[in-house]
């Protein structure tokens, strides 16, 4: 059973309990708006395996968003239950019972899919068939990101054909997303990613074209590269998803000529433990924030580094001269990265100012089947 | 609401759903008895962070242990709910609703706690007052860990006579546990770490013993050491936690003299892509099991190595001539560090050889209040 929620609405930020998953919703709704501002003349499809809440994605579309993105069936299931009618999962789909229950939610909503294999569609036509549905799927192109994806030009074409000879199939274009590019430190090494990424998306969407399979979706980026993927002409929807959030590691890029997106999420934490003048232990160690992006930040602490995580322990480093925090005191962690972070909480406290306001579960906790 | 299992009693392997937290019921029953056996004459307190599942508890109760040990007040609940009688939470507590639970916990359960603070204690003493019952209370010294824990000597003493003299506490002895000792790779390295350690542990318990305070229990010791500080004659229970799962980064120590645990917890994945050739890429990522302690191992493919992890991703290299995996074929990883990833999980996913025994709840899963 998910845990009771650590706070309660109205409750002074104080006296929620650690750790606890804060949301600044000050901050957040600024991304939100920002974002939906950023995005003018594209689709917006955030991507909601950042924040596995249905509450956040009904606020992304209410701001203009056309639907989410997931990327597994269980999460888009868990949107579709919150009332998100358009999900694309960006991924492909493998294993019998894994395709039926996607074909089964396009029963009840709007789903589009990727492939980057024949025999893949093929399953999932069977699937589509078995359901009585017809699926929306794209063609996963490899732009750089080196993971799934089939190559651009032909060995795309040759998919798309596949797709659209497909009877319960419909082919509505292609996805090319570059994950590798967002956490390239520099704007010009992210620009430049993009740049090579958008040479491949453009040749197979022309290829494709002029072989009769129009593209109506050509689907990508991410916070960190979005402004280029828009700028080129060549993609028609967006995906970021970190930009509601912000964390230490997207910290650590430069963002000349990007919108400004604030941090809104932190860990909340107590200090457990002053054993010895210069170390502060937190309640918050390997199981409270994912360490796979470094160490969490503490926010508001200058001279207060968090240099040591643990099972269920942080050791903070408290330099000469700084003030350390008390034995009980609360402080806030910037997590190092947000989306398995965020997977590892029941519940997202939303507070403004110095109060809870909200409390939204996080429904796709686990959700990775 | 937690997800359904993936899988159902009598299932064949090959049909339980990725990616899924599996545990070989033979290896894991021959590590318990292992265990078991190796602590004889000493009192044995597996440590339930590892496996937060009472089941397991329930086993390595019925094996010989004495209760478990806990990390926090909600994992120790979860303990107490499932039939658990004596639980150890071998941390320090702090704030007033965490001390209130834990003392409400003692009502029905024998619950013991650590403090390395005066402060503390008097906070520990009102929170058992108020609730009607009589604590347990070890004195954490600091033998090593640079975590918690008062230093040895003296100030254990000063602390040590602070509880004693809590109208609501019971002075029980002393916790010593060197968790930075733990993951030394060679044995040398480990048994010279707690020689140290035990020479702390030592002169603190003659100390308080000196002055008159009992040391009923002196507790610590992890998979990596416990031979060392059972034999020192200093410890008087061990609070092993790992051994019955078994981890990539535990792979990584030396072992001789040791009896022999075996790797029993696999994350079970999909092939999910197979792009090119010598690429395979897996539906496990960084919300599948945790990275703090590297990537995780694939079990029983020679030449396949787990060599990037993205958030619902894990591409494996194939050498060249090694058989890759197909499109589909499930296979087993070793993850990188057993008690993080395991707290991702809803459900241990119990097998023997080919097919599902049972399915156990990860019930303290997200515990960390």
């Amino acid at each position: 059973m998910p845990l009771p929620p650590p706070a309660a609405t109205g409750m002074p930020l104080a006296e929620v309990d650690t750790p606890a998953l804060l949301l600044d919703l000050d901050a957040f709704e600024r991304n939100v708006a920002t974002m939906a501002e950023s995005a003018r003349g594209l689709r917006l499809r955030p991507h909601a395996k950042s924040h596995k809440c249905p509450e956040i994605a009904l606020r992304q579309i209410a701001a203009g968003a056309v639907g989410v993105c997931c990327q597994k069936v269980s999460e888009a299931a868990a949107m579709v239950d919150g009332g998100i009618g358009d999900v694309l999962v960006s991924n492909e789909i493998v294993g019998r019972a894994k395709l039926a229950r996607l074909a089964e939610l396009a029963k009840r909503a709007r789903v589009s899919v990727c492939v980057d294999d024949a025999t893949n569609a093929g399953d999932l036509d069977d699937a589509a068939r078995a359901a009585g549905v017809r699926l929306d799927v794209l063609v996963e192109v490899d732009v750089g990101a080196n993971r799934c994806g089939v190559e651009p030009g032909e060995p795309a074409l040759r998919l798309a054909r596949a797709v659209a000879g497909s009877r319960h199939l419909r082919f509505a274009g292609i996805h090319a997303y570059h994950g590798a590019a967002q956490h390239l430190r520099s704007v010009a090494e992210r620009s430049a990613a993009i740049a090579l990424a958008a040479e491949k998306a453009r040749r197979t969407r022309d290829l494709l074209e002029d072989e009769g399979l129009e593209c109506e979706s050509v689907t990508g980026a991410g916070t960190g590269t979005f402004l280029f993927e828009s700028g080129s002409g060549v993609w028609t929807e967006l995906q970021p998803g970190s930009y509601i959030f912000m964390d230490a590691d997207y910290g650590r890029n430069a963002w000349e000529g990007f919108p400004r997106f604030e941090q809104s999420l932190y860990i909340w934490t107590t200090a457990m433990s002053a054993p010895v003048p210069g170390r502060v232990v937190v309640d918050a160690g390997l199981k409270a924030h994912s360490f796979d992006s470094g160490n969490p930040l503490v926010a508001g602490w200058p001279g207060v580094e968090y240099v040591r995580g643990s099972d269920e322990h942080g050791v903070l480093k408290v330099a000469s001269g700084a003030r350390a925090p008390a034995r009980g005191e609360k402080l806030r962690l910037i997590p190092g990265h947000c989306d398995p972070t965020v997977n590892l909480y029941d519940w997202l406290v939303c507070y403004r100012g110095e109060s809870v306001e909200a409390l939204w579960p996080v429904a796709a906790r686990g959700a990775f089947y």
